[in-house]
């Protein structure tokens, strides 16, 4: 792609301040619209060094609001980033809705030799590099954000003039080091590589747009002239009536008819004695693989999923009593703040995760997305109907990182619960434990039922499936939790 | 301090066994009222290398619901933290309301030689130091935060005993390296540090306890006698009415009859030529100052806070309008989210502020505490009236780190805001930027006026001093801030 183009448009400079003026003013209503309508838009620039991506950001930000904007810059990865899934970092810095983020350099070039810690990457871990891409992409754009990619492409004589004309002056000189001179002298070669990062990335609803930078002032108007009609397409675009979209139940043909969990035993349970001996022997093993998960950098996440008194509190007790507590974080998730509600949903959950050597243990998940969410109707249902392959992706992500997923349902029947409320309103100590929501939920069990049938069904993948913990009887459910989590882990640091 | 310590006591293992259970369910029951009364909890653990800090953390936690406290482990501070000012990594952990945070080595340590990044502190550096630490801890505790301190101790013989101990196991030898070693082999030369770190930061309201933990069953014992002790008495202290420190104004004698704004000229102003020439000019410098602030690894704060419709935006956009966009960052300021409530007041800009090289401007700030929370009496007086002396010590922090500070008033007339809004109004593009809110704050003018000139008074301080800019002529304002930034930014940095 890069080869075949033009390097040498160049543009009249009455022409260009005309332009420029013309596009600087839509761009500032835009930006307006953008608000009003809670548009996250995300303008990422990649480039040759010395192809002016600092002064043509600088260009584009000047007709905006200081106020709406964030601009970062991510070529270099700290070790922060290195322990945790590549996209951690990109995840986390995603725009809030009606914002607008500005990444100088991005997710893309995580894939170009130069990226040191990702050197030599073997074609299945390229492959899945390839599909975490874009499966981060459509996640982000089918939350509504607008994403416009910028590849700022510079001649060999336009870099080298450039550098020079930088080093030849002291207050700039330190911008060019070595790194960028290699880069010149290989041109040829990482012309290749990017060539490759762009054809790569290069698809239906997330193209690269290659600007001709040797010119700044051609640059620059083609930069506004593009990002002014993204933008206005997206506006047309969001303000399209969506009633069709804004059901909150899908035809029933295609839910599943799935019955998991009517199929479920529950009447599985543990003797006290053999609880006793089996739990102090997981506990210890436990304890030990948490030193060893440590020294192996592995990261861990397990999900804690289940019905209202089913004790998920008490099962993560045990699994974590013996456990250092520095090696592990327990995250309850509740209602989302303000701030997480500006974000795409997967975006709280994101910024959790732990680094690599850590275990985090999520209490309920981004799985409330499929229940609570859609039983409730807080979430229209073209939204969580694309949860099911979004999960899978970000838990997919997770695991091509390097990490071990333990899902978790803790199931017990509505008599059991029933039962267990009564005990709580009673007990002094527990009583804070229940409230009307939980009253309110146990009336919509049959709902539930059906969401989380659908929910074990079709997130139930390889690389991260679901274990089904019966819970009538509390101490069968921790072992069978510790069990899982001490044989699994014990086999893969084996 | 330490030297005076008797470090043999031990203890019956059936005693402690009964100690330990009886200690175990207290400190359930307490968690519980701790999130009731939505009390912040912070437990500070330091000590020597093989104390037993990890043990004894453990134990403390067995009893708690792992879902409402945190574990941070603090001792090595990455480069992430050693760009900002040093309280930065607590303050941003320090626990939200009802939760217990607990740090595994803390702020104190910054002191000891050890602590490489802060070899050789001057005296100077010292006593600033200690000054930031209190006022940190004060700025917690009389916001409702729990603090409570251990210190570790043991003998140099059963140091020497562990490391051997903990090397002879090859699941655990990795523990122990040179760093711990020379610990041993120094004993007495931490010793006196680690008592002038103790002496230096015992005070009353957050005193330390020092623990002997050369036998960890009688360590264990103690530390959950004291963390019971303090967390009973503060239940008791928090569960008094408190109706005499709800009043929302404190008597008028204690605020000074200050006249800072009716003193000022609002006639300044500029003629469009002289503007145009010094803001070109003016612009052009700081573009370079951006690039050496980042070479010279400097950080600058710069609040903007002043009349609703004085023009902080337009004076926002011509102070970053040539500003590399990778170094400066602006920080709209609205209402506090859910989490940021859960925190002090100032945790939420404490995230905020620059690492070094950077520029934070912030567009409104802390000082809404004691302007907007003040009039509209979302604070109640004994808070608000406290928070003169926390801005104080949190802007000397930041001067400490080494941060420069400006901190602008744009001040306008009444009659200037009434013409400004009314043409916002009419005007298709700006109407949005007028609210009711905006008219219902005009009507408290007096008030608000009243609040500014305590503001003014009470937090000009040497290091971080209140700049007035007259701005009923926005020409002359935008060439105010940038003169003064420029200025001082040249004069520091030549």
């Amino acid at each position: 792609m890069l080869d075949k183009i033009d390097l040498h448009p160049s543009m009249d400079m009455a022409l260009y301040r005309s332009e420029l003026k013309f596009f600087e003013n839509r761009l500032a209503e835009l930006q307006q619209t953008i608000k009003d309508l809670s548009i996250p838009v995300l303008i990422v620039f990649e480039g040759w060094s010395a192809s002016g991506k600092g002064t043509l950001i600088s260009k584009v930000l000047h007709p905006l609001d200081p106020r709406q904007f964030n601009v970062y810059t991510l070529g270099k990865a700290p070790e922060e980033w290195v322990m945790r899934p590549f996209l951690w970092p990109y995840w986390t810095r995603t725009p809030s809705k009606g914002r607008i983020a500005i990444f100088d350099k991005s997710w893309h070039r995580i894939i170009l030799p130069v990226y040191s810690h990702r050197l030599n990457l073997s074609p299945k871990a390229k492959t899945e590099f390839f599909y975490d891409v874009r499966a981060f992409e459509r996640q982000l754009r089918d939350d509504g954000v607008l994403i416009i990619k910028f590849f700022l492409h510079v001649s060999k004589e336009m870099q080298q003039e450039r550098f020079r004309e930088l080093e030849k002056n002291p207050g700039t000189a330190w911008r060019v080091d070595k790194h960028d001179w290699e880069q010149n002298k290989n041109y040829d070669s990482y012309l290749k590589d990017f060539n490759e990062m762009i054809n790569q990335t290069n698809y239906n609803g997330s193209r690269w747009y290659v600007i001709e930078a040797d010119d700044s002032k051609y640059a620059a108007v083609k930069i506004f002239g593009i990002i002014i009609e993204r933008i206005e397409q997206h506006i047309k675009h969001t303000a399209q009536p969506q009633t069709q979209l804004l059901q909150t139940e899908p035809p029933s043909s295609i839910i599943p008819a799935a019955n998991v969990l009517k199929a479920v035993d529950l009447k599985k349970n543990l003797k006290d004695k053999e609880y006793k001996e089996r739990i102090e022997n997981l506990q210890a093993r436990i304890s030990i693989l948490g030193f060893m998960l440590y020294s192996a950098r592995k990261s861990v996440v397990i999900v804690y999923e289940g019905w209202d008194a089913a004790g998920k509190g008490g099962n993560i007790k045990r699994l974590t009593e013996r456990l250092d507590p520095r090696a592990y974080e327990v995250i309850p998730i509740g209602a989302p703040s303000s701030e997480e509600l500006g974000h795409h949903y997967l975006w709280r959950f994101m910024n959790k995760m732990p680094k690599d050597g850590h275990m985090a243990i999520f209490d309920r998940s981004w799985y409330g997305r499929v229940m609570v969410e859609r039983v409730e109707r807080l979430t229209p249902a073209y939204r969580w109907q694309k949860a099911y392959q979004e999960i899978n992706d970000m838990e997919r992500h997770l695991v091509n990182h390097g990490s071990v997923i333990f899902k978790f349902w803790l199931h017990i029947d509505k008599d059991e619960q029933l039962a267990r409320f009564e005990a709580r309103k009673k007990d002094p100590v527990k009583y804070y434990k229940i409230t009307d929501d939980d009253w309110r939920n146990r009336e919509k069990w049959d709902q539930y039922e059906k969401a989380i049938d659908e929910m074990l069904l079709k997130t139930d993948t390889d690389y991260a499936p679901w274990n089904i913990i019966e819970s009538n009887d509390k101490k069968y459910a921790r072992i069978k939790v510790l069990d899982i989590v001490v044989n699994e882990l014990e086999r893969l640091l084996s």
